[in-house]
C-alpha cells in the first residue's frame, strides 16, 4: 500500500529500490506514481542517485516527468540522457511544453535542438514559435482527435480508442470538413449516450466555440471559465482547425495572470519568487524604485516652494504624511477594483463613465467622513479651529481627487491598450502624494494670516 | 448556421422566435446553446419577454441555465417558475451550486427551500451546509460514478453509460470497497485501452490522491494544478468516499483566491466590482481607511516630537515624503513577493529564514544604490554635504528596515495562521511611514548642530 506516502517516504522507497537493484519492485512503484510525483522525487534525490534513476525510466515516463520540471532542470535532465534518448523525449513532449522550453534559448541553440527531432514534430514546433507569446498559437497542442461528419458513432469510438493514448483530451472529438475546417464537436459523453449506428452529423453540436491562433491567453481563460470546457479548439483565419488548448494549461494561465497583476500593482518587478537570488531580485525591483525616487523629489520641491508657509506654521508638517498617505491609500483601493475588473471583463465607454461617476461619489462619501473626523482631531490636538478647517478641507479634496486618479489613470491606460496594471499601487501613491501636498499647502497659504 | 453569433444576435433570434411562436425553430436554437449563453440571453432579454422565455424551457435546460446566474437572479427566476417547477429545478441542481445559493439565506428561508425538495437531495444539502465554507465538503458533488474492484471493464463501461447523463465527470471511476472506502481509481482512458474482460483490480491505480472533507479550497486548487486532474475525490475521516470536486469549480476558486489576495493587498475591502453601488463600495472601504488615518496620526505625533529640529532646519521637510514613500514602496514589493509565494506553496522555517536573509540582502543593495543617488541630489540641490549625509544614511536604513518589515510581518501572520495578505500594502506603507520618520528625524537630531 503506497496510498498515502509523503514526498520523503516516496523518495526513500525509490533510493532503496535503486540501491538494492530490485527492478520489478521499482517498476511497480513507478506505475503508481504521477508525473508530478516523479518530478518531486527527481528534485529530492541526492545528486549521486539521479542518473541511475533516470536510466531506469522508459521514454513515455521520462517525457511525462520532464514536463513537470522547470526549464533549467529540463535541460539538465536532457543533457544526462544523452543525444539518442533526449531526442526521443523531445519528439514525444507536448508541443506547447517544448515551445515554452525553447522560448528562453538563443536561435542557434533552438536550431541544434530541433535538428535532432523528427521532421514533422520540428516543423510543428517551428510554426508554433512564430505566434506571439501568450496567444492560443503558443499554448495549443496538436494531439486532439478529429473525425468527419459522415462517421458513425461506432467509427468515432474506434478512432478514439486508437488515439486514446496519444491524445491530450479524449473528452471532445472535433468534426472537420474536407478542407480541415472545424464544423462541429461531439463530446465523449454524447458518444456514450448515442446509438452506436447514429451518424456524427446528427448528434454533433454545430455551434463550436473556438478561438483564433492569435487570441490572447487571458481571453481563452475567460471562455474556459465561462463554459466549463475541458479544452477549446484553435482555428486559423480560414477556420482550419490547428490545435486545441486544454484546461490544465489554462489553470496555469489564470495563476500566471493573477501573479502578473499583483507584481504590477506592487511594482515588484517581473517574476521574483522564493528561489530568486538576492542581486537579481534587487535589480528587478530597482528601476521602479528609482523612478519613484525622482517622482518623490517632486513632492520635495513642492514643499520647498511653500517653505515660507511651513516655517511660519510648523504644525502643518504634522498632518503632511497622513494626508499624503490617505490619498495614496484611496487611490490604491480604486486602482485594485479597476485592474481586477478589467481582468475579468472588457468594458465600453458607457461602463467606464459609470465607473468614474461611482468612484467620484465614493470619494465624496469617504472624503466627507474623514474630513469631519480630522477636523475634530486637529481641533482638539492643536487647539486651532482654523488648522482643523485647513486639514479637513484638504482631506476632502485630496480623497476625491485621489479616488478619481486611481480610477481614471488605469482606464486611460486601458483605452491606450497599455496594461492598466502598470499604473502600479506605488506609482498611484506617489502621484497622489504630489496632488495632496499641492492642495494642502495651497489651502494652508489662503488661511496663513489666521493660522499664525 | 448559428456558429458565430454575438450575444445581441442570439438575443434577437430568441425574441423573434418567441414573438412568432415558432416552437420548433426555438427548440432547434436552444439545442445549440450552452448554459452560459442561455444565462446571457436571459440577462439581456427585455423584462416583458423573460417569463415567456422561461416557460418554454424544460427542467434540465432550466437547471443548467440557472447554475450560470448570480444568486439574486437565481431567486428571481425560481420565483417566476412557481412552486412546482422550481422544486424540480432545485432537485436537479448540482448540490455545490445549491449550497452556495442557500449560503446567503436566513435559516427559516433555507428550511422552506429544502422542505419542497426530495428527501434524499435535501439531506445531502443539509450535510454539506455543516462543513465550513471554502472547504472540500462545500465544493463537492455526489454525482460521480463508483465501481467495485471485482467488476470487469465491460461492467464498468456499462455502469458508466447508465450514469453518463447524471455524472458531473465521466473521466474517472472511483473504486470503493464494501465499506464504501476509496481504494482505487480508473480513468476513462484506462478503460478504453484495457481488454474488455480485464478485472478492475488489475488495471486500477491504488495510489489515489484524495482530500478530506475539511481540506481548504486553496489546497485543493494546488493539487489539481499540480496533477492536472479533472476531478479529485473527497473522503471523510474513515476514508469513506463522500464526493468529488471538479476542475470547473477549481478554476473559479483560483480566480476568487487571486482576487481576495489583491483586495487584501490593496485594502480595498470585500468584493467590490463594477456593479457595486457607490455607498456600499464606500462603506466597505472605510474601515481600513479610518484605521490607516489613525495610524497616520502616529506619524504626525512623531514629527511633532521633533518640532524643534524641524523648525531649525525646514529643509528636512523637503525629503520627508520621499523617504517615507520609498520605504512604503519597498515594503509593498516584498509583501507582494511573500503573499503570492505563500499562495502557491507552503513553506517551513528554513525557507522562511532563507527568504528573510534574501530580502535583507535585497534591502542592502537597493538601500546602498538609492543612498548614493540621494546624497548627490541633496548635495547639489540644497548645497549641504551634512544634509546629504543625513538623507542618504536615513534612506539606507529605512529601505533595509522597510524591506524586512514587508517580509517579516506577513511571515509572522502566516505562522500565526492569519492570512498574510491582511498585512495589506497600505498597512505596510503606513507602518513603514512611521519607521522611516523615526529614523530620519533621529539621525537629523544627531547632526542638528552641523545642519544649522
Amino acid at each position: 500500500m503506497i496510498q498515502n506516502l509523503t514526498e520523503d517516504q516516496m523518495t526513500l522507497l525509490v533510493i532503496k529500490a535503486l540501491k538494492e537493484g530490485k527492478k520489478t519492485d521499482f517498476q511497480k512503484l513507478l506505475e503508481e506514481l504521477h508525473p508530478y510525483d516523479m518530478a518531486t522525487i527527481h528534485k529530492n534525490l541526492p545528486e549521486k542517485h539521479k542518473l541511475r534513476f533516470l536510466l531506469q525510466l522508459n521514454i513515455p515516463v521520462l517525457t511525462d516527468m520532464i514536463q513537470e520540471l522547470g526549464h533549467e532542470e529540463q535541460l539538465e535532465v536532457l543533457k544526462k540522457l544523452g543525444r539518442e534518448k533526449s531526442r526521443k523525449v523531445l519528439d514525444d513532449m507536448d508541443n506547447d511544453d517544448l515551445a515554452s522550453l525553447l522560448d528562453d534559448m538563443s536561435p542557434e541553440r533552438i536550431k541544434s535542438f530541433l535538428s535532432g527531432m523528427k521532421k514533422e514534430e520540428s516543423t510543428i514546433i517551428k510554426n508554433m514559435m512564430n505566434y506571439p507569446s501568450e496567444t492560443a498559437g503558443r499554448l495549443m497542442t496538436n494531439r486532439f482527435v478529429w473525425i468527419r461528419n459522415y462517421y458513425t458513432v461506432r467509427e468515432a469510438v474506434d478512432k478514439l480508442k486508437t488515439f486514446a493514448e496519444y491524445a491530450e483530451t479524449i473528452n471532445y472529438l472535433y468534426v472537420i470538413d474536407e478542407n480541415r475546417k472545424l464544423v462541429g464537436v461531439v463530446s465523449y459523453r454524447d458518444l456514450l449516450l448515442a446509438d452506436i449506428n447514429a451518424k456524427i452529423k446528427d448528434i454533433m453540436y454545430e455551434r463550436v466555440i473556438s478561438v483564433s491562433v492569435l487570441t490572447d491567453q487571458e481571453e481563452i481563460a475567460r471562455l474556459i471559465e465561462r463554459y466549463d470546457f475541458l479544452a477549446i479548439p484553435v482555428v486559423d483565419e480560414e477556420g482550419v482547425l490547428q490545435g486545441i488548448v486544454t484546461f490544465d494549461d489554462i489553470i496555469d494561465v489564470v495563476i500566471q495572470e493573477a501573479n502578473e497583476d499583483i507584481e504590477k500593482l506592487s511594482a515588484s518587478g517581473k517574476a521574483i519568487d522564493f528561489d530568486t537570488k538576492a542581486p537579481v531580485a534587487a535589480f528587478r525591483r530597482l528601476p521602479w524604485l528609482i523612478l519613484l525616487l525622482f517622482i518623490g523629489l517632486v513632492s520635495g520641491s513642492i514643499i520647498s516652494g511653500f517653505q515660507a508657509t511651513l516655517q511660519k506654521v510648523v504644525a502643518l508638517a504634522f498632518f503632511m504624511p497622513m494626508i499624503a498617505g490617505m490619498t495614496g491609500n484611496t487611490g490604491t483601493q480604486s486602482l485594485a477594483v479597476v485592474v481586477r475588473g478589467l481582468a475579468s471583463k472588457d468594458i465600453n465607454m458607457k461602463t467606464a463613465l459609470k465607473l468614474v461617476g461611482r468612484e467620484f461619489v465614493v470619494g465624496v462619501i469617504i472624503g466627507a467622513i474623514c474630513s469631519i473626523l480630522l477636523f475634530a482631531i486637529a481641533f482638539f490636538w492643536q487647539g486651532s479651529a482654523i488648522l482643523g478647517l485647513v486639514v479637513s478641507l484638504s482631506i476632502l479634496l485630496t480623497l476625491i481627487i485621489g479616488t478619481l486618479a486611481g480610477t481614471v489613470i488605469p482606464l486611460i491606460l486601458y483605452k491606450l491598450k497599455v496594461d492598466p496594471a502598470v499604473a502600479s499601487g506605488p506609482l498611484i501613491t506617489t502621484i497622489n502624494d504630489i496632488f495632496s501636498l499641492l492642495i494642502y499647502f495651497t489651502i494652508a497659504s489662503w488661511f496663513l494670516d489666521r493660522l499664525i
